[in-house]
């Protein structure tokens, strides 16, 4: 399947209503696994977080999807929901989970850029996404994962929650080409600054630890070749902080959701010992126009967001396209 | 409370004894939350690694003390146990979480060196645990807490895997000095040629990864001031392998538990393009005199051990005790 040649947006919104409609037609459940690995395991986290802060009386988990089949829970049955995603839909370790939830009598659905994939073909329903030239923001993975959780969340609960995020979804062909716009300039400054750098930590909490994750391990690790972590916020002052200097670059996200307290103390003491603090602040993507108690659910989308613009930026100063690669589809492993 | 003015180990038995009995008398339990910060939450991922691979009807979560707060999920109260852990007793979002919890009816165990500090005080049972000079490595946090684990498996499911730890955990006076004595001079050496690194990574899966993780945000962050980022071996293909080089210095763990394989897949390529990758192989942990199906539930003690000499020769060859801190203790934050 080419790069570009992707879903259309009227199947997208179908396969969803179906997935959303097999999960409330199946009355045990009580546990949700979101499991993937890599970017496409970023993605899940901030999933993870909207159920366990949503929902009354569903068990979620976001995990790393080798670990998920090595663990082999009994908890894997009727009772759960198995959400899968890789974008190819080749992803090794992702398709054999999809393959031990099935047959453990899980409900399984996956989220792929491929609907012919073999993690679509292993399992029960697919939602594919759009990528590339020509997408719709609404029908990329992150907001559609969210809106599967949240008709999860309904299904299980009673609730009405999947109407306030797909109408916030509806909103993003128009704020992520904004955020796109306002983070240009400064992400061409910021990567001009720091192009030498060797190592560069990103940290967050809650839901927007899934973009911090990501854009440590795929962009700086994976693309760049820049040493990094993921530092939650939470977990800063008992360890990581020790290694904050004046020369240490950070780049830290102030969210909007319940942890936004966790990241600022984090924030204020990195910039009070370090000169070289990047803040992404959720409060200055445009948010205002969505009803408040959802834009901390929102913002992890556009995170992703503004962090593509910086990667794409530090890619260009560096000479590094972000495609380069030395192992990955290079040889076996 | 001075640092080696511990519990006793009768008075530890006897209120791990009161804490199991809490549990068994709690008909309700249908998940537990393993929550701390740092070095201490470290200690609670294998915790979870044990139940979610031996309990058959337990949910169960390690979270960091702050983010489990701020979710404030629904799902806390009678039905769950929170099993908190700090050695001081002081950690302010530790205390908080423990409150929080207590206040939504969960049962709340609360693991530290100082049964008189704040949270012992905010939790419903204490157990102690020892620290220092003339400790009994039976009865240091780790061990107490998988104990803990076993029998809240036992109570929940009726069955009979408390008794089956706690004997394994009885050799440890026996397996951890042994331990401590055979990696003496390896991590001499190993130290004496990384003392100029600033940045070692680690990686780990399944219950190794809260040792490994350990030491890179404790060990190596916190006391020495080296950078470092905890990899997940499943993570390890999908983004992070990409920055391994010939001089990027790893120390990979191979445990005994199900994601063995996982981890042995990351180290055979970090070998193969790495002229500085440490394997630590817990079947180097003479734990042949344990039953072969409970080795994977206790190596990851034996990984604290072994990794702790590595970290007292990295920090003699460097000069920079693991007691210097420059922020830690020193200001408020």
């Amino acid at each position: 399947m080419s790069d570009t040649a992707f879903v259309d947006s009227a199947t997208i919104e179908s396969q969803l209503r179906t997935a959303r409609a097999a999960i409330a037609a199946r009355s045990t459940v009580v546990r949700v696994v979101l499991t993937a690995c890599g970017g496409s395991y970023a993605n899940m986290t901030p999933v993870e977080y909207f159920l366990d802060t949503r929902a009354t009386t569903l068990d979620a988990r976001a995990i790393n999807a080798a670990e998920f089949t090595s663990r082999n829970s009994s908890l894997i049955d009727e009772r759960a929901v198995v959400v899968l995603c890789s974008h190819s839909g080749t992803t090794p370790e992702t398709v054999a989970a999809a393959k031990h939830a099935r047959e453990r009598g899980a409900l399984t659905i996956a989220f792929t850029f491929d609907p012919s994939s073999p993690l679509a073909e292993a399992s029960e329903y697919v939602i594919a996404y759009q990528h590339g030239e020509g997408k719709s923001e609404a029908h990329v993975a992150a907001p559609l994962l969210l809106r599967l959780a949240a008709g999860i969340v309904d299904a299980v609960d009673g609730t009405d929650i999947a109407a306030a995020i797909d109408g916030a979804v509806e909103q993003l062909p128009q704020l992520a080409p904004a955020v796109r716009a306002a983070y240009g300039e400064k992400a061409d400054a910021w990567a001009f600054a720091n192009r030498r750098e060797e190592l560069i930590y990103t940290m967050a909490s809650g839901s927007n630890y899934g973009p911090a994750y990501a854009f440590a391990i795929c962009l700086l690790q994976e693309m760049q070749w820049v040493h990094s972590a993921c530092i939650h916020a939470g977990e800063y002052f008992h360890g990581p902080f020790e290694v904050t200097d004046v020369d240490v670059p950070f780049i830290a996200l102030l969210g909007l959701d319940e942890t936004r307290p966790i990241e600022q103390r984090a924030v204020d003491f990195a910039q009070k010992h370090s000169d070289n603090v990047l803040v992404i602040d959720a409060n200055d993507f445009g948010l205002e126009r969505l009803s408040a108690d959802i834009r901390g659910d929102i913002a992890h989308i556009l995170f992703n967001i503004a962090l593509r613009t910086y990667a794409d930026a530090l890619a260009d100063h560096r000479g590094h396209p972000l495609s380069v690669r030395r192992y990955m589809w290079r040889m076996e492993y």
